[in-house]
């Protein structure tokens, strides 16, 4: 259960499989970012002791992942490098409030879809890859994508009243699929 | 060989074991702060190829060492909250130059110093305490904090010239000292 509204078009994963390489690039920086949002949020809420293992946990992992990707592109001759990034996360963002407490509410909620699609995109690719590497690859790290989805969801749900939690995550879900429809084509994890 | 050129007060320590609650408590902070430090050396230099691996390593260590101090301070009823840190940090980070590449080299001199400073405090506070728990640990972390200070001096070796980098490592290491010298008295792993 990934809460997302609106599934992957089909044109997607054609434009994803024909440019693997920014694929991979923009995987390894999404691994990177998806730690260092974890690691910000420790920082951010040393008051919530509940969250901090999870999301040092949590962020070890998007490392490892980070560092597999890495290994993937090296024995491809891919090099690691600065890349423009899909304008997904910001906009996705944009619904979070500003004050305390939603500001929390929503952003745990906005980690919470952002696993989630990534979730469902692998899923997409691990069945149309035909290369064994990327095939295992995508298939190792989709179910850590789901755990670390339902992870968030259960971390709001820890903070705030489960009901409180399904409402918003059905209004953030809303607000996801619309950036996903307004995604640009350039081919990234989390674009059109 | 840690680089250090002025060795901690015997007060500290006594200033320590008397206050562990507090150390404990920084010191986890300490752990989550490298930890992010190595992550923002990740996104700030994507084009040192080198260093992705190396820093994303040490970083899930840190976070694993974080874990870590919380386990401990669970065990003994002690509460993960916000602190005021050390001045230390900042004070020896003002050292760093802000032009590049001099950043670059800079950064990664203090990270190796201030892994330096916490394995010889560490080795100190292992060989003084009676609680067997808390000696443990210590003695466990100060070969980590020995291997990260390493680490860095070897990166910086990676990318500079080793001679250029033994000549600001003393200059770092003499800014350090004096650092320490003026830090205050409040309990903390790298205060006075």
């Amino acid at each position: 259960m990934l809460h997302l509204q609106r599934e992957t078009e089909d044109g997607w994963v054609e434009r994803a499989l024909d440019a693997m390489p920014e694929i991979l690039l923009d995987h390894a920086h999404c691994e990177k970012k998806a730690a260092s949002t974890a690691v910000n949020l420790i920082f951010k809420y040393p008051q919530h002791v509940a969250l901090m293992r999870p999301l040092s946990e949590l962020a070890r992992e998007e490392l490892e992942h980070f560092e597999q990707v890495l290994t993937v592109m090296e024995s491809r001759g891919l090099e690691y490098k600065r890349q423009r990034p899909s304008p997904y996360a910001g906009k996705l963002m944009t619904i979070v409030r500003s004050t305390e407490p939603d500001r929390l509410l929503d952003t745990l909620l906005c980690c919470a879809l952002i696993e989630a699609r990534s979730c469902e995109r692998m899923k997409i690719l691990a069945a149309r890859l035909e290369d064994p590497q990327l095939e295992d690859l995508y298939t190792s790290l989709l179910a850590c994508e789901a755990r670390h989805h339902r992870m968030y969801v259960d971390l709001a749900e820890a903070i705030f009243a489960p009901s409180d939690v399904a409402v918003r995550l059905a209004e953030v879900s809303a607000h996801e699929a619309a950036v996903i429809d307004d995604a640009p084509l350039e081919p990234r994890l989390h674009n059109r």
